[in-house]
């Protein structure tokens, strides 16, 4: 960061969206000085009024086209649905030479969605932090979630490499590491390490939530066996679950057709009582989680 | 635990196992001082040494009959599968008036093959401490591990109340809280909250062992999305685990029946694009995080 390293400070950032991931965003850069001034914009007017209350944003816009007005930094921190309705809003609107980004979980989507929409003149780098908690809101957000995590930034060809270098330095600055790739391989990826992971929780929650009454009191009672970890990770944002689903649909398709083959395979040897099978399966589970923990994401 | 209380104090436990549960049991009786003697079984000789060298026992007994030689308390804690060739070992020299328990995660078929060689005159209650670590073996053990969890006792008809009494004094003084119900319940209830859980954890990190190599290693490396909860409670001991799913096989393939109805449902909602039915599934699911943590399970 010191000479000659890109210059990561702005003047005047623009969030629109002042969720977990927009509010731990500005507090990350606050708490770094990477700004000079903080504009928010939410569809909802509680939300703005929050977010000026908890003070990580100094002017709440009416509009996301007025709050990117002058923004040489944009983030579109929504629901991954809602990203083309706001950058065909946004696009009129943004200063020549800015610079605007995405904290979307899934990317050719929102590429597809955003990129139609970004004048001559203004660079578009898509990101996806890899961090989150099973909070949202404005109330959630802290300045250090992305430590120690990964960003994934997925640049369609051509664009301004000055650009991708200042939005890869913005987020090491902030603690992460930064990896860039295509925006289908991105999509698989999450696929099976994020999506996947969130479908099966809700779907074992909602299980649950239908048994009997009785039963269902005492899941609650007993959930430390293993249940409440899912719980935890079901309780993220609806909408912004549903919007990953709806977006990337032919990659947790496919991994969901391999995890329910998978699935079928263990529920036969229980079945059949094949013990040198479940056990042969579950020990390779243990190398996995070896290397994560190797791999310092644990 | 003052006057008039169930006797929670033991002349001489015998540990029949010595992973995770056994230590810990150890650790905490010994923390609160509730026996004089700690006798240890395993079939292996590393863990036998090892539990001696850590100290939580203070003898290793050559085989499981040697150990309940003149034990007053007896717990059987080894992965449940071998709980039939234990009991058939032990019953002819278990003391008269000893209380015999065990810590296995699935309690019927426990109870079927534990209650035969128990003599007259022995007393058997079988528990289940719902807590655990993903670690296992002989140091994993800590003398916490029980605090604010829940254990479940399931006696038969017909036990003796003052035994019965003293294990759930005993839980309790170790932090926890007991509740008493019917094996056949508690399989059921154990089946939703732990037993598929583990499961869903296994197949989801088996399926993802088997990615094509390039996308395994991205895997690992950005597991901070959903995954790496995943591979922590498919850390969990195999050998234990695959003699859970054999010993409770219906309640599990009941489970599993019901999961994979939901997960198919999840599946078509996302295949036709059903954005209503995902949100209102997955808003459904922070109601019941909630419930726990309210429950002062999280």
């Amino acid at each position: 960061m010191a000479d000659n390293g890109p210059d990561i400070s702005f003047e005047r950032v623009a969030l629109i969206g002042l969720g977990l991931i927009g509010s731990s965003l500005a507090w990350a850069m606050r708490a770094r000085g990477l700004a000079r001034d903080y504009v928010g914009f939410s569809r909802s007017e509680a939300t703005r009024s929050k977010a000026l209350e908890l003070g990580f944003i100094d002017r709440a816009a009416a509009s996301a086209a007025e709050a990117v007005a002058g923004a040489d930094l944009v983030v579109v921190a929504v629901p991954v649905g809602a990203s083309g309705s706001i950058a065909e809003e946004i696009g009129p609107h943004l200063a020549p030479g800015s610079i605007v980004t995405d904290v979307g979980s899934v990317k050719q989507a929102v590429v597809d969605a955003i990129a139609p929409h970004i004048p001559q003149g203004v660079h578009f780098v898509p990101g996806h932090p890899v961090a989150g908690t099973e909070h949202s809101g404005p109330e959630a957000g802290f300045a250090e979630l992305f430590e120690g995590r990964w960003c994934i930034l997925t640049p369609v060809q051509g664009t301004d490499p000055g650009a991708v270098a200042r939005i890869t330095a913005l987020w090491r600055a902030l603690g992460s590491e930064v990896d860039t790739m295509d925006a289908r391989h991105h999509d698989m990826v999450l696929a099976i390490t994020s999506h996947l992971p969130h479908l099966i929780a809700y779907t074992i929650v909602g299980t649950a939530t239908d048994l009997e009454s009785s039963l269902k009191q005492e899941v609650i009672k007993f959930a430390a066996g293993g249940f409440r970890d899912f719980t935890r990770i079901a309780a993220s944002d609806p909408v912004m679950w549903r919007d990953v689903f709806l977006a990337n649909r032919e990659a947790v398709l496919e991994m969901l057709g391999r995890f329910d083959e998978d699935l079928t395979a263990l529920q036969r040897a229980i079945r059949y009582g094949d013990g040198d099978k479940l056990e042969e399966i579950f020990a390779a589970s243990r190398a996995v989680r070896r290397s994560i923990l190797e791999a310092g994401q644990a």
